[in-house]
């Protein structure tokens, strides 16, 4: 029905897609349904009881401040926690570095916001994560997809995309979103010195570098970048990483920051200013309460320990029961694996016959900017139980039998 | 110094601007200022144990899910809530006629994402509300301003913009920031006859709607819009209206709603699942949890009982000390009233003499999108305590008697 409204809307608004995983997310709230669709911590460990103590305590000892306006630049001892705590990871910042945002999904809004005019062009790992396709979308966006394989984003073949004229480069170098692969060191080296060589930006996104169950750390491109550079504690370099406590301590409170250079911290301010004024000050001083000190460390253990038994028993149970036609990743850490079916098979219709036996998952094709993957599957473990993943593994198994 | 990071700014970029009254904030953070420059809420009377019980409940009995992602539309009974509370003021709708946003400030985001092209003419009240502004300006608006009187804009001066081709309306009716002025019944019903006639949407802004010391409720636009198209409970009407909990709870927990047809909802909720994915599912818990029962409506009753009497400090003592060349709106509710000094003083000269004397407001120029009220300024009166009123506005007042 035409309606008032729809002569109305911005051009802008045509762009703007229903995400296929929100609509997932809608099945996964159905308590009958096994889900590996969503990509949702597991509700078991949360630390509901440190968050009480700390909202108390923020309450009691904060008292109005954490009820009233705040600053758009974030609360300070959290930007400086933060900082502190990324200095274990080499990437050495101050304060002026950061940026609190209420979730990263904002990050990448304000970071379209301020950097993406209309039909410039995005280089993209393909497949890549939906939430930035969506956020860079309603900014005009142009996506070129470099192809990928098990070392991450395929680093040979950028040179000629970058020669093309691209506004900057998306990467998620850990563990990735939605196929749970990593960017190999050397490849990290090659993405910098390219990226270095035709003067376009990386953003680096990772948010779950802590989420390793197994090899080496390996340096975020952020500080492979620096050391480039021989920058040692100023950070002025060529990338933007954004990460958050979604996944190492609760989705629910949107927490996550940026760290960039102090001028694009200052322009990503005055963007955020426009967008919500402030990051909620009681969540930024409550979760600062829980977080300082040593329990973050001692959490993101428990969450490793927890995710790998997930992990495993899902690579166990797909060895199991999977024809020997479908092929999966085997991610070091993470949330996340990838499936990939004969080509001659869509995930959609197994999809579709999986969720009727209630077992969701999400079909890859939402993931590439593009176009493609209708064979491919993205299969979260972090969410489900061991058992319930044995059995939704078996239930899924059972439907793709049928189809090869 | 230019960097390599100039040049990589979209246009838009050039458009964000500092807000005046962002940096005007950081003075009034100093705790030996006299504010009236932010619109602060009174931190005194701001619902400490509440929150502190209702964040405990919250956790204990909700656990999990305050903690996990959730939808971007938003928590039913929050939704619900709101619509059964706007129902005491008229407003027939539904829970689907409902998003929480992240403050009031996503909220005129949102709308500018999904309406705004740029170019796109929006008609304001002169001077208008500075948030608005500043969020619309990133989508290319340009602003059409509308002349402004003790009864609010002036409709009669409305119809030959509307001639000219206008996307929206955009009216704060109740106590208006910055200037107190509340839109006079009469010229409600014009409005919605003009905007209905030329098919013209209209977004009305009531952050202070329940926040009235003096005289009787006026019916909301969107109210009476209704009334005129003989809709009672199924909300299809040509008004967007936006409230929030910042001025009758707290802003720091940043939780605002629109009111909008649920075609325009869809939309908006599209548009902020590109934003921020969802709204902190722990802060709309515990605002429901404080919210809900009568404690709402008790505490807006001691807000107001406090405000009025600020109010009435703020209004005798610039009676007593000001020489009588400078005027003042007589604000019936809100947080603000409006002051102008003869036109061939400068507010901003003020400004500076009275901020080293520990005093501080906003200088009016601000708040016209198309610039002039060079000798305005906008006084707060809800954030110092009644014995700093009356010393700042002697302070102030003694600085301006130097001038005239």
């Amino acid at each position: 029905m035409q309606t008032l409204w729809d002569y109305r809307y911005a051009q802008r608004t045509q762009r703007m897609k229903e995400s296929a995983i929100r609509e997932l997310l809608k099945f996964s709230e159905r308590k009958d349904i096994i889900s590996f669709a969503g990509g949702m911590p597991a509700p078991e460990i949360f630390p509901i009881d440190e968050f009480r103590e700390a909202c108390d305590k923020a309450l009691r000892e904060h008292g109005a401040d954490c009820l009233q306006y705040g600053s758009t630049d974030g609360y300070l001892p959290l930007r400086e926690m933060i900082a502190h705590q990324s200095t274990r990871y080499g990437i050495n910042v101050t304060a002026e570095n950061i940026l609190p945002t209420s979730g990263s999904q904002q990050a990448l809004d304000l970071i379209g916001r301020i950097f993406i005019n209309p039909g410039d062009r995005i280089l993209v790992e393909s497949p890549t994560y939906l939430g930035a396709i969506q956020a860079w979308n309603a900014y005009g966006a142009e996506f070129i997809p470099v192809p990928f394989d098990q070392d991450g984003m395929d680093t040979k073949k950028l040179e000629e995309s970058l020669r093309a004229g691209i506004k900057f480069i998306y990467v998620l170098p850990n563990f990735q979103n939605p196929t749970g692969v990593t960017l190999s060191y050397e490849r990290r080296l090659h993405l910098i010195e390219l990226a270095a060589n035709y003067g376009v930006p990386i953003i680096e996104d990772d948010p779950y570098g802590q989420l390793r169950y197994e090899g080496e750390h390996l340096p975020a491109v952020v500080v492979l970048d620096s050391q480039t550079r021989s920058q040692e504690t100023c950070y002025s370099g060529n990338v933007i990483y954004l990460s958050t406590f979604s996944k190492t301590l609760a989705p629910g409170i949107r927490l996550a920051w940026v760290i960039a250079p102090t001028e694009v911290i200052q322009k990503l301010i005055l963007a955020k200013q426009g967008a919500d004024l402030h990051t909620s000050t009681f969540n930024q001083i409550s979760t600062y309460e829980v977080a300082k000190g040593g329990f973050l460390i001692e959490h993101v253990k428990l969450i490793r320990k927890v995710y790998r038994e997930r992990r495993d028993v899902m690579l166990d149970t797909l060895e199991e029961h999977m024809p020997s036609c479908i092929k999966w990743t085997h991610p070091k850490g993470g949330l996340f694996l990838w499936a990939t079916l004969p080509t001659n098979l869509d995930a959609k219709v197994i999809f579709n016959e999986a969720l009727e036996k209630n077992v969701a998952f999400v079909p890859g094709a939402a993931f590439f900017a593009e176009g493609g993957g209708h064979n491919t599957m993205r299969l979260n473990f972090s969410n489900a139980k061991p058992e319930m993943i044995n059995k939704g593994i078996g239930i899924l198994a059972k439907v793709i039998k049928n189809h090869v």
